[in-house]
């Protein structure tokens, strides 16, 4: 059984796939490519236990016949192709790889050892695949890298009627995304982050379909198909703690706010929690640091409203940094005092809002 | 005492000095820059031990001070710095940065608590310093990593009357690379690569300053000097080994055979000695290489040449590749037998010889 496939493409798709699939694993199947020929296309599957990944290329072939290779040795073979056309034989034993005047000739694993693979027939939702990933990649960063409470490492998504909500927090600080596109599902669910940096990856332009079950949601973009295992556990009621009074408003450029934080930060103690103090007063933001090799500050002049004349906060420079970083142009921050969150919300991205816990100073 | 420096300049200086600056030492005092405000300039310096650095920056004012802070946070600082100007002033125990709103106060350290530094007044020697980094970056592959003789990890630079030529060997692999160009020195040296790393990033276009001592080369590259620590010991009798008759000899385009053996040694065996096989006759050379997961293969047209009909040969793939790396267009490759070193020679780039010596496979 001979295919011909445009290395470009054929090394494109294995790239996404090669990705997921663990380089080491105790179960040896895990390291394995499942290659199906199948309705005149070629179908990879890969697996990481949390994560299923399957891509499609067409083919010029009818057939009905499924392999399993090493993921890792195929898809550098691939990569490392001379010509534009590979051909792909396959024998009884081997995956002959061909390609200008170079030959390789791979052995095949046994299919049976591969994970089982079963994806969606049919998508009941869809959303725009480069909002969604905006919405995840903007939010993504305030999940939880280790946390006591495993639901703080991952991304909840909200579908409901009217629109589609992205929200991480690991308990200091909170980002949501929303989305004015009802999906056609209705559910609240939590995917691991990990699982949503891949997600992130294979979100083309043009439509994302989705689909859940209980345990697991399936996307499908362009020619790619994922299956993501859900997260157990209740996420936290985060509206509850969102203020909703500020005594101090500023409206601020958000990178020239987070090149000053940066900068004054150089001076903060890294191994405490690399604070950075503001100070907002009379339309000016002072922002100051200091740490055992000296101190610096910046002002910036803001447009100040609000009923209290003056605020004194201090927060970790990093929280703040991440933070503005899905910001373009001016943002409005908000401050209710030190023991309450403080609020980000871009003025032309209303769509975005994060929250800042500012750290105990007393 | 106040000093203005344009921020790129400043910035471009401190990196070069800061990369040679170790971030953790055992010796706190190597930590340190040392400033020096002297003959209108300011200059920096740093040490790692085995290197010294120093950049000088021209500035509008006299004075002969000196000062110490420490390096990274220093050139950190700088590099994030809003303005395009910097303004230094030095206090009594405190250095102030300077730059558009922002102003960073930095605690000075003890200049007694910096190493000794010692630039000559004179360089006896000059080569052009792209010749000499093009030099010592074709052979820098060829130094070994870790072994039993320290000498195997150092460049030797060769200086005569009528010539230079930087050599590196690990023994199993050497390469050497000649410029016709006397540089006013007659000595051997070797040079740590560590430092050979160093030397090549600062060496530019235009005359590199050459002194030698008895322990150490210093060199001046523009705004930059460095001493380098040499190596003892006597570097081994390299051209004794080199071949001069071959039973085989094959022109080739160094780039086709260096993606070629990559390909196929994809199927080689990475843990033990990623072994490739050349075989040569009646004008074509076929690569194979055999492992756990398979075996692949490629042929290439070659020109050859020389008594015999066919050879037969294994190498360690990485070291063909690195032997090939510093060549462009064809290549000259020369076979006599399996127990002596094979050689390469660029046929446009014949400064550059390359010796691998080939696996025993018997």
């Amino acid at each position: 059984m001979k295919v011909h496939i445009p290395k470009k493409q054929l090394a494109e798709g294995l790239s996404h796939v090669e990705r997921v699939i663990p380089t080491r694993s105790s179960n040896p199947g895990l390291s394995l490519l499942k290659l199906e020929l199948s309705g005149g296309q070629l179908i990879f599957c890969g697996s990481n236990l949390d994560m299923d990944i399957r891509a499609e290329l067409d083919t010029e072939i009818e057939a009905q016949e499924s392999y399993a290779v090493p993921a890792h040795v195929f898809a550098q073979v691939v990569k490392f192709l001379p010509g534009e056309v590979v051909e792909l034989e396959f024998g009884a034993k081997e995956l002959e790889i061909s390609s200008g005047t170079y030959t390789t000739k791979l052995q095949l694993d046994e299919v049976s050892s591969t994970p089982e693979f079963s994806f969606p027939q049919s998508y009941a939702g869809q959303l725009d695949g480069q909002r969604l990933a905006k919405a995840l990649s903007n939010v993504r960063y305030a999940a939880a890298v280790a946390e006591y409470q495993a639901i703080f490492r991952g991304v909840k998504l909200e579908f409901n009627d009217k629109s589609t909500r992205a929200v991480a927090t690991d308990g200091f600080r909170l980002a949501y995304y929303d989305i004015e596109e009802a999906s056609g599902l209705e559910a609240d669910i939590v995917i691991p982050a990990r699982s949503v940096d891949e997600m992130i990856k294979l979100l083309e332009a043009g439509t994302a379909e989705l689909e859940l079950s209980d345990s697991q949601l399936s996307l499908k973009s362009g020619p790619y198909a994922l299956n993501l295992k859900l997260m157990e556990g209740a996420f936290p009621d985060y509206e509850r703690v969102i203020p909703s009074a500020f005594g101090v408003n500023i409206t601020v450029g958000a990178k020239a706010l987070s090149e000053a934080v940066t900068r004054v930060a150089l001076m903060a103690d890294k191994t405490s929690n690399n604070r950075v103090d503001l100070f907002i007063k009379e339309g000016v933001l002072q922002i100051t640091s200091e740490g055992s090799f000296g101190r610096s500050q910046e002002a910036l002049e803001v447009m100040q409203e609000g009923e209290e004349s003056e605020i004194a906060l201090a927060y970790n420079a990093q929280y703040l940094v991440d933070a503005l970083r899905p910001l373009e142009g001016e943002m409005r921050f908000s401050f209710s005092g030190t023991t309450s969150p403080s609020l980000v919300v871009g003025i032309n991205e209303p769509s975005y809002l994060a929250m800042v816990v500012p750290l105990r100073t007393n």
